[in-house]
């Protein structure tokens, strides 16, 4: 009898314990629901974006675009009825493109054909009359011992290892070819090398040559040599060309300049946690992007995102638990000054970083997350996975974040990143080609939706024993 | 003893069987990888997709265009070494545009704006000089009893309900709205209304008017009245305009008329199984679109990646256990007269479909298929779906599969269509944006390698019993 009683006390336990956590599950579904719903059909991050990549335009740090970028989020977000929102300052290097950068090939005296380059970031300026030499092609900077200085010396080296087109994330085939621009001059310039052409990292066919950050890493000042980008199109004719006539001369010239650092700022809003006003969960982009096109995948999207998260809690009445902060990133390109500065404030600060979430992989359909974890954390995350089904987010995985959020890792902060469709991201990264008119509504709408989504759990439910232990004693 | 030699023996043969589902799923898997590298670095779609679209165009059924392509893709197909190449006759409807359509609206006499539209496939001419009159804005057929005969009688019917942004999948929204395009001027008529005009089916706001097929029904010729959609900008504009101004005129002429129908053809080709050569699976597009842009994503893609399916069989030496045969359909798009004409000569002939893939749905990344199957079927599919996580193909629903293959539907045949991402997808349906430049190769080549993987699949183990009973006896 007693033993019939304990059993049957057990289902009323058990049975208790499972219809709370179905009708947990069926309130988050709904909130989801709203949260998507009020994204979709009055989002207020298309508009945004609009002003910035439209009004605005490109954003490098350091620029007068970069200033008014800062002033106008700022702005936006004191609209918002926000409990908080502030200028974190930040010195940030001041590097200038100058003059169009210029170049051709010339097979034979006179015979000039102009190609398609744009200087990279970091990147010295040439000589004052530009620099005209042979040029030898090579797959990366392994080839450059098989070459040796007997080949490279006084010559321009170019890079033309192209993302492999078979890898289905397009973020590895980028991962694969970058050293290349990020290191290529450093390492050629040791060989002798007089110049550095890379091909552009984008994986179609097209005019558009692509920037991006280098670095000349150990190398003495007076060693250093220019570089630039130069279009797929044209990486695969200066090719063919080579092959055609082995002495086929190359000419460059780019007008860039390091200048003194100057101070700019990350912008920060957040609303203040009602429960648990220490428990800092960050949602951001960067606001800073290079000075071609408009910036609007990289990473106008990001920013307009993350603010419309906190838009999006007061607009729907959320009131969270934690304290929800958005931060727009300063220099994310070409320093990352401004995700250092900011986890070097809150180190100082002694703030506790529960979560972080940026959104730097372009303003395309939303297809989940990537999550730098615990196994205990990240098996709580997993556990919310399918409430995302509705809205076609498949993937949860583990890896990586974002480059601003990477400095706060701690070992129990979690870092997240949305992982939108990747496939075009290439199309328009670094180059003229980023712009406005690339953005879909919806797709950027959807991202948005889903960051809010997720914060709303993690704001709810927190990470872990830490949390679980305080949600109890409430 | 003879318990532990039995409970041995059980778990030899259940590790032998475990092992040797392990090690098939590992063939399969390397065979895919194969699949989607070569479709991805020696695809053959994209350069088709150019050609159909950019040098033949837009192919509406029963236009010189329409013939061209049936002629280059059967000449393709030849070149591929397929066991045969064919087309089947099939008598479509002939439809034609004539001058382009004008249309304005008048506030007050003497002041007119111009309003972007287009007449809707099928629709009547207007009268010599156009329809001008009053007009009333609707929110769908329903509201028509509503309003009532003194309402309507005489005017023009706006019908404006929008597409619905907060739906994830967009052809749902499509779906809540595409009534008043197909019956709008039919049940219009019924209430003495002059002609009819369709906000366009479109999610964004822009200026495309996007066309697509209507029916009058039953409705006696004499009753007809024409019909045209209209951007979505100029919807707004109308509708804004109509609260300002209610005795505002619309006019509007369009100059379309209904040829008897002409021949033309089903481009279909086949590898022949080597095993089961009378179990048929197909894969295909419908050549076919409107004639308004090229219709490379509507339905150019399909048709390019289901003519890829075969190539890459052929270019990986894949040898079919079963017959695989494309079938590039004609006329989808307003009568549907190829789909139905493929599935009663395959009546006709007893042809045995195990299986039909449709791709109409745009040539965008690929999430995953949709699957109309038994439940035995259905559960021999999931089994499958892992084998897709490395190329992000999550979605493996049950649902509609395409258009075209439907006829081909009676309860054994299993139907699928490919579910590409659909947040763009009525950016560019059915209008003049629907264009090569908006075709992304990586995406293209991703959904042909997705096609290929799951018809490599059911080639490999067929359908159900009568299948299994089959491999069995081999």
């Amino acid at each position: 009898m007693k033993h019939i009683v304990l059993i049957g006390l057990t289902l009323l336990i058990g049975q208790n314990a499972i219809s709370q956590v179905i009708e947990r599950e069926q309130k988050d579904s709904l909130e989801i629901r709203k949260i998507y719903d009020m994204a979709l059909l009055n989002g207020r991050a298309y508009n945004w974006l609009d002003h910035l990549s439209t009004q605005i335009g490109p954003r490098l740090s350091g620029s007068y675009n970069a200033q008014r970028a800062v002033e106008y989020t700022k702005k936006e977000l004191e609209q918002l009825g926000l409990d908080k929102v502030w200028l974190q300052p930040v010195m940030v290097p001041k590097w200038v493109r100058g003059a169009k950068e210029t170049a051709y090939v010339e097979t034979t005296p006179g015979t000039k054909r102009d190609l398609k380059i744009t200087a990279l970031g970091g990147s010295i300026a040439s000589p004052a009359g530009g620099t005209k030499a042979e040029f030898i092609e090579v797959q990366g900077i392994e080839d450059l011992a098989r070459y040796g200085e007997e080949n490279i010396k006084g010559k321009i080296v170019f890079y033309n290892r192209p993302m492999q087109a078979n890898l289905i994330n397009t973020f590895e085939a980028y991962g694969g070819c970058v050293d290349q621009r990020y290191s290529g001059a450093a390492e050629a310039a040791k060989y002798g090398a007089v110049g550095v052409i890379v091909r552009s990292m984008n994986l179609r066919l097209d005019d558009f040559p692509h920037t991006g950050t280098m670095s000349y890493g150990e190398l003495p000042v007076s060693q250093r040599i220019p570089a630039a980008a130069i279009s797929t199109n044209d990486a695969e004719y200066l090719s063919g060309i080579l092959k055609m006539q082995k002495d086929s001369k190359l000419y460059f010239k780019v007008n860039s300049s390091q200048l003194p650092d100057v101070e700019s700022f990350n912008v920060i809003g957040e609303i203040t946690g009602i429960q648990f006003p220490d428990e800092i969960i960050v949602v951001g982009g960067h606001l800073d992007s290079w000075d071609l096109g408009d910036g609007s995948h990289d990473d106008g999207a990001g920013v307009v995102q993350s603010m419309e998260v906190l838009r999006l809690f007061k607009e729907l009445g959320l009131k969270p638990k934690r304290t929800i902060r958005v931060v727009l990133f300063m220099n994310e390109e070409n320093g990352l000054r401004g995700g250092n500065k900011y986890a070097e404030i809150a180190k100082k600060n002694n703030e506790n970083h529960l979560f972080a979430l940026e959104s730097d992989a372009g303003g395309f359909t939303p297809r989940g997350f990537s999550f730098d974890a615990t196994n205990t954390q990240f098996a709580q995350i997993e556990s919310w996975k399918k409430l995302f089904g509705p809205y076609l987010i498949h993937q949860f995985d583990r890896g990586g974040s974002g480059a601003d959020i990477g400095p706060l890792k701690n070992g129990t902060t979690v870092l997240a990143g949305l992982r939108p469709d990747s496939q075009r991201y290439f199309d328009h990264h670094h180059s003229d080609n980023d712009t406005f008119e690339h953005i879909n509504k919806r797709e950027l709408e959807l991202g948005a939706a889903t960051m809010t989504s997720l914060i709303y759990l993690v704001d709810k439910y927190g990470f872990g024993e830490i949390s679980k232990e305080r949600e109890t004693k409430m």
